[in-house]
């Protein structure tokens, strides 16, 4: 695992992933858009119709040596040919969320929510990519972003609803899907 | 616990705190100043000789709810009146720490080394502020500080040697002991 990596989403007229819908779960939406673009680096770019920045590559929060090698064994990274669907879901979780010491947010996303079990049930469809930014003084606690081929688009939209169905979502304050595809 | 709080510590000519000593325990030093200041808030004031950042009263990474409530019996705030000596302390941990997942950063953190069952001897003497950098890009991936009476400034350096003992503290790649006194 590389260093902390800056990451900012911005949506606009260019990038390579086309928008196809933009929907509030819960809280406010972002304004729709035609075109995102993904940037790595610390150089930011222009901040279009919207933009949203963190940082991907950070340190494991929940997940345990033996959670990290079971994903490591399956897990595909983004950019595959084949996978030209993608979503980005901006998300914040509740202060009583936060407030939690570690063990408590720990049991409540994976032994009462099994949110990294569920997650596994999906690769390597779906590659994965997350970047936090409540510590930055993000507008959201974090940018969650999925590339996934055209027939796996049912088994996402599954993976979805068995995580919105948990005890950790009770937790989420505020949450945007944004629905892409390349071109 | 508020949101997470920007901070910027400032060294250079002006601050409430006087530096009396600056000293690396592990890797490059920082320039020697006469004074500090530390400023809570987005609005980053000027760079001074040299300027840390990064955010205070961010979510817990390691602490359990069982140990949250102890520590939270007993510890005190910044800003006590007589607490007339700090220590800023800025570490880094090496890439094989970040590269651990969760669980086996807790079990270092407090199974082998007990860093919490440690620091709560020092309570309510020693009061705390820890603020995370690594996610922001900071030069340190943590900056610790501390503030007691002259009377216990033996024990807050029993406090920094049982640390330094430590398991944990094979991780630490950059540490840097800046002390200092109001007056």
């Amino acid at each position: 695992m590389p260093t902390p990596l800056p990451i900012a989403i911005t949506a606009g007229t260019a990038g390579p992933w086309r928008i196809t819908a933009i929907a509030a779960l819960a809280g406010a939406s972002l304004p729709q858009a035609a075109r995102l673009a993904m940037h790595e680096g610390p150089d930011v770019p222009p901040p279009g119709a919207w933009q949203l920045r963190g940082v991907a590559n950070s340190n494991l929060r929940y997940t345990a040596e033996v959670e990290r090698a079971r994903l490591a064994g399956v897990q595909q990274g983004l950019g595959r040919p084949g996978a030209t669907r993608a979503a980005l879901i901006p998300m914040s979780k509740s202060e009583a969320w936060w407030d939690l010491a570690q063990d408590a947010r720990r049991a409540l996303l994976e032994e009462q929510s099994q949110h990294i079990a569920i997650g596994l049930e999906y690769l390597p469809a779906v590659a994965r990519r997350l970047i936090h930014c409540r510590d930055q003084g993000g507008e959201f606690d974090f940018l969650t972003w999925f590339e996934f081929a055209p027939e796996h688009e049912v088994a996402f939209d599954q993976l979805l609803a068995r995580l919105r169905a948990t005890a950790e979502w009770g937790y989420v304050t505020r949450e945007v899907e944004v629905r892409l595809t390349r071109d």
